[in-house]
């Protein structure tokens, strides 16, 4: 009787690690921090060495990894497994969960994992990841510690505890879709008003690609790189009130036609401002061609005054301009940019930044 | 002993209700469905016969209903709650979930609701809702069932029901935030290539409408309803590739002009193709000024081989040129604008939705 108790209470306690774990993990949305976050929680409650994640890709038919924890998941991570091959891939194939106390036991077993990775399993558990009645992939943990063989308790905590990450897998899917909609569909316009003059073709597209390797240099925080990157590619959706006579014009603008011009920022800003959850990024677009010794438009602001982000767009946007073609001069080297970027370092552009985007195109052109 | 056992059973029974209600809620990211079917199945695990979930407003410090189920949910819904008042507003204020077995008992307890709705609370359990260590609203259940009152095992599974609530809500949240900035940043943009012409300023936004009151008669679905309004606000987004002196030519176009003017269909087309998620609405856009004789534009199409979509696109798009102002004559009237689709239907346009439009915008008219 007392052993009937103590196994109820232990069976409580791991029911219960299942329910927080599912709480801190289902509220992420970002689908790698996520996926490690399980992970390191399914071990700690399934008392296993590694784990790994896969997902179906239905096209292939075969699975790839999306997270590999353990000693040597980054070995195993470039490994894709045949559908209905191995463990994984019979728990893919047949939508059941499965327990294998000792793989050397069960024919099903596939050393090739282990002889490219050098790992040793020895025993594993693994459930199918199912949403809305279709098997999206698999989770598995790998090796009991401390030489212990999972059980069918085991099995039936991660069957459960499979179910919570399928939805968090899911959940995080339909939310990276959405925000890759949202960004696609920003920059197809864009591109399509980039396009209206022949010179500027691709011009937002390479300056989001220039303001983003200064980004990653700068700011590991995903939130200041995705600011970077919507900011400069709405930099100049504003053209779109520009006239063709002047966007177009073969040959340098009148003063008149350049005032009028200049006046993009503004109308990029006008755009965006209405927009509720973009509006902080308004003065990072409206501040785009200001200059650090207060000489730019809109504002004549100065140095610190000029919000980061606008200064690394500033910088981003005149490299891509002087490398390609105006219709007044033919585009300049990357050398060359580099040079006219220097020189105009602490009066027109932050050195700082300059320095950062040299390097950074320097070291992308040696990979 | 035997007692011991079976409470310890019971509770385990709990502990996979909750498991497996959290598995069915946190999928869904439709907020208004994912509440409901949340406050369903923890009016079943809790034996409730009501239940609420409120959010936080902060800019008013109070709380409003987000889903009010049970007899009196309607007249509930209406009302707003005071931080700090009542048992909901200390639950909110304080951060801590509550219990209250008898409501006469506790002299927080606030009578205000019930009066309004004609409800008898005799047992609450409340919860408060809380993301990253802030709490968001809160969640309750009213009265247990067959005249029984909330104990502490019910406070104890209502506080982990609510951490999965909150994390389903801002889930949803977050996902409908996004959603938010897609519609609202690609209406941004449309609405100033709309504005490059003065006469078609508000155009889209206005077919969107017209569309989405044919949309909402002929379906419910959520899917078709986000397809015809994404299809319809980027219908003339190609119109970004059209020159500003034909666009915005005041008078007549030539017939080689309106030849010119006749591709913006193809390049709305060409700017939505490349966007993998859109892919499926390019025929949407493409087909919108198709005729059902088959005398339309680009394909010649006729009849159901142009996309339904396009069809509705097509009258709200007729009904929005015909009532406002042209370069070359004054705005038709509605009811003469009802009488020239009319006059059209069958060969220009589908009856059945010339129908749906003109008694939809009579029924708005009376309203």
């Amino acid at each position: 009787m007392k052993s009937k108790v103590s196994r109820l209470r232990h069976k409580i306690k791991r029911l219960e690690t299942l329910i927080n774990t599912s709480m801190v993990f289902s509220g992420i949305l970002d689908i790698d921090e996520l996926l490690d976050t399980v992970m390191q929680k399914a071990e700690e409650v399934m008392d296993a060495e590694a784990s790994s994640v896969f997902r179906i890709d239905e096209r292939r038919k075969d699975l790839y990894f999306i997270t590999a924890r353990g000693e040597k998941g980054k070995e195993a991570k470039e490994i894709r497994v045949p559908m209905g091959k191995g463990i994984v891939g019979w728990v893919a194939k047949h939508g059941k969960p499965l327990l294998v106390p000792d793989v050397r036991k069960d024919r099903r077993w596939f050393r090739g994992v282990d002889e490219k990775t050098k790992w040793v399993t020895r025993s594993i558990v693994a459930v199918p990841l199912i949403v809305k009645g279709k098997v999206i992939g698999v989770a598995e943990v790998l090796n009991k510690k401390r030489g212990r063989h999972f059980d069918k308790g085991d099995l039936e905590l991660f069957a459960a505890l499979g179910n919570q990450i399928a939805i968090a897998v899911e959940n995080a899917s339909l939310y990276s879709d959405l925000d890759n909609l949202f960004l696609s569909s920003i920059r197809a316009i864009v591109e399509a008003v980039d396009a209206k003059d022949p010179y500027t073709r691709g011009h937002s597209g390479r300056v989001v690609e220039y303001a983003l390797m200064i980004g990653h240099a700068v700011t590991r925080s995903k939130e200041k790189l995705k600011e970077i990157e919507i900011s400069s590619i709405l930099h100049d959706v504003g053209k779109i009130g520009i006239p063709d006579r002047i966007l177009g014009k073969p040959g340098r603008l009148t003063r008149r036609e350049e005032r009028y011009m200049e006046r993009h920022p503004e109308f990029s800003a006008a755009i965006i401002e209405p927009i509720e959850m973009l509006k902080k990024l308004t003065a990072n677009i409206l501040h785009h061609h200001e200059r650090l010794d207060g000489d730019g438009y809109p504002s004549g602001l100065r140095g610190k005054e000029i919000p980061f982000v606008a200064r690394i767009i500033c910088v981003a946007d005149a490299f891509d301009a002087m490398t390609t073609d105006r219709p007044y001069r033919r585009r300049r080297s990357r050398k060359a940019a580099f040079q006219e970027l220097k020189r105009h370092s602490g009066t027109q552009f932050d050195a700082r930044l300059v320095n950062i985007l040299i390097r950074e195109i320097k070291k992308q052109q040696l990979a």
